[in-house]
């Protein structure tokens, strides 16, 4: 099966920043880009298609999600953190079962894809249903079966927790024609123990197992931290082993620079969430400063419970500007950083080192952005179109590995009529 | 001519909060909202429209605008403060003529009727061509010839363009059905002498004029007042007695608090611009202090230079957010503040009393936003659901005075081809 785009303008990335080639040819043979020029390619077509008025570029990676949390979408918005997460979130939860897990990620796959979003980290119970439906889907996806444990004698059931992430492992890690990828998930510090977090540690280390956490979200949490172990949640992962295999970091808003200069010995990788760290108060990551250091930054959504939306033309907006604001600096943040964090630098921290630009050879994670709308005329800086200008709605194509899934709010794998009827069943279920 | 709503959910104002009345008929009769209930209404209507899976609220108020200024759209993006403006964007507007305005003000309406806004106060050279196509389209807009002035001894210049002003304000103040309306302007502090801004001070004073100016925007505009004048840029123009009539300002970040006390107590307005703020390193204007002091704080998104878009769906997700953050609170800020800000306190700013809340007897600025799309699943909390997950595509519909303007990506009186064309013609001419 061979697409041809015609009368495409590419966003490419060469010499370390974003440039436009402008009317060009762009080829797509199976689930691969086989060719990029200005003259009509060699061999057999299937389908061609006119992109006149259209820039292409890569799709997203959004790095950190919780994405059945969809179902939990503007519930308990302005309420304090504690309060909205133990009257709020965690009763509904408590309802949760597969079916509802698998109605909200099929929601959620239909909000990403119109988002342009092509694979997502994600960290929720019930993986193996999630898994399912993004097979089902042909997106993409990093999935964990995330541990939380309180008592550290509860020998038996943290043997079982990290057994149910060992099974995911098996059953799904490379699945899908490698679409899949399984991670492990040691949720946070102030959900674990030592004893598990170290445990699970080294089972993540003896596969090829990326270790998905979340990091210094907010003052309280690494201020306790430091009072209870006497170190900062970094040293204490990185004591646990948890940063000896490959390992990304969600949130990190509170690092301290000795925190930084561990992240970057270990190559651990970061996940900016601004919607999140903003909504919930937890403050400003010193993302710029990360990226100057050498330290790999992705951007996530988070969950839509506390965003409230995967949408990630408005992160890459979020996290061009707000820092700006933060530090009295319009310079900092600029066009081709924030581009580059929401493709080539996730898809390098999922560990698809053939994603994240259009390139010959690459696989073919496709996405057209319309600029007939008139916040996108004129068209004078594609770059600062698509950072501070444009919104998600304005992609019209998603395109996995060669398979268009979406295209001008028609999908070709999911049915959303009947995920809409499946999320009204939740619905009725859960509150 | 009478229009009829039928099954439509409409967001209305009771109490100091926003709640939903469900499955309900709302009719138009005129430029007036005549009938809100459960019950068909009494007497002939001209259309009927089934808003089945749609939510009626007010339309947006954009309170501080340089309309013209989407040709500049993405001009300069990330350069340092000053570089952007002497080296790009003032070279621009140095080209200007009416030609080049009213082809940008037709964008700029292009864009701001998609994104459901009625209406804006609009701070630009060659106000008289924007005044004629605002006209044109059937919104409403509040429009002044701003003055600048760096020479005490330029008297005729002065005279010239207080003169100019008054003429706008004598040809255009309560033309198209009362829709424009003229206010005076001082541009800023550092852009004008004490001369001018006193005459032009005293002439707003004559009529009822209200004036828009812009107000202590950045930390070095602040501190270099200080220093020149041993005063703050507040304390300088209500010495000067720009604020002994109604009057607004624009951004306010850097306000101390007995400015604010100031600002309170002369009944002045603040327009608060996060998007504007944050991508040009401003930072963060004390806003829930400012409205918990009871002063009148509305919504604008500044010139698309520098923003870059006319996106009020936007600027109320920033400014419910991106206070959080900056003072680790999640609960200030709330869904009511910012829809009430974007609506009826813009309303209440532009001197538009019967505006911005939908209620029998008001204007009939009404939007509708489609809650169909994957985003705005489930449909939990409206409030939240507009505030934190919502588009401006989700805007479907809008409706000023009683006319639809916008539905559905379509245009009823202005022709977006035609604009284009004009666009590009201009873009052309200036870059």
């Amino acid at each position: 099966m061979k697409t041809l785009f015609k009368n495409a303008d590419i966003l490419v990335f060469e010499n370390g920043i974003y440039s436009v080639i402008k009317n060009t040819y762009l080829a797509v043979d199976g689930d691969k880009i086989s060719y990029i020029g200005k003259d009509f390619p060699d061999g057999k077509i299937d389908i061609t298609k006119d992109m006149t008025g259209k820039l292409l570029m890569s799709g997203f990676y959004n790095c950190h999600n919780h994405c059945p949390m969809v179902l939990l979408r503007g519930v308990g918005s302005d309420l304090p953190l504690n309060e909205w997460l133990f009257n709020k979130v965690f009763p509904i939860e408590d309802k949760l079962t597969a079916d509802e897990i698998y109605a909200g990620t099929n929601l959620a796959l239909l909000e990403m894809l119109a988002c342009g979003t092509v694979s997502f980290s994600d960290m929720y119970f019930e993986p193996q249903v999630t898994a399912k439906a993004v097979a089902e889907a042909g997106m993409k996806a990093n999935l964990t079966r995330p541990v939380q444990s309180f008592d550290p004698d509860e020998e038996a059931k943290d043997s079982f927790r990290i057994a149910q992430s060992i099974e995911l492992y098996n059953e799904w890690n490379n699945a899908a024609d490698g679409r899949i990828l399984i991670d492990f998930s040691i949720h946070a510090e102030y959900t674990c123990t030592e004893k598990i977090a170290r445990a699970y540690s080294e089972e993540c280390n003896k596969r090829t197992g990326l270790m998905h956490i979340h990091l210094s979200e907010t003052v309280k949490e690494h201020n306790e931290c430091k009072e209870k172990y006497g170190k900062t949640p970094t040293q204490w992962f990185n004591d646990l082993g948890a940063f000896d295999s490959r390992a990304f970091a969600a949130h990190c808003v509170t690092l301290e620079d000795s925190d930084m200069e561990i992240l970057l010995s270990k190559g651990v990788n970061v996940v900016h969430n601004p919607s999140s760290n903003m909504k919930l108060g937890s403050g400003f990551a010193k993302v710029q400063k990360m990226l100057d250091m050498g330290i790999n930054v992705a951007l996530g959504t988070d969950g839509a419970a506390s965003n409230n939306n995967l949408d990630m033309v408005e992160e890459m907006h979020l996290a061009s500007i707000i820092h700006n604001g933060y530090s009295q600096d319009a310079t900092i943040m600029n066009a081709d950083t924030v581009i580059k964090m929401a493709t080539l630098n996730g898809a390098k921290l999922q560990g698809r080192d053939d994603c994240g630009e259009l390139k010959v050879g690459n696989k073919a994670d496709i996405i057209a952005i319309s600029l007939d709308k008139p916040h996108l005329r004129p068209v004078i800086d594609e770059k600062a179109l698509i950072t501070y200008s444009a919104q998600s709605s304005d992609v019209c194509m998603t395109m996995v590995d060669g398979k268009i899934l979406y295209e001008n709010g028609e999908y070709t794998t999911l049915d959303k009529e009947k995920i809409y009827f499946d999320v009204e069943k939740a619905i009725k279920k859960l509150y």
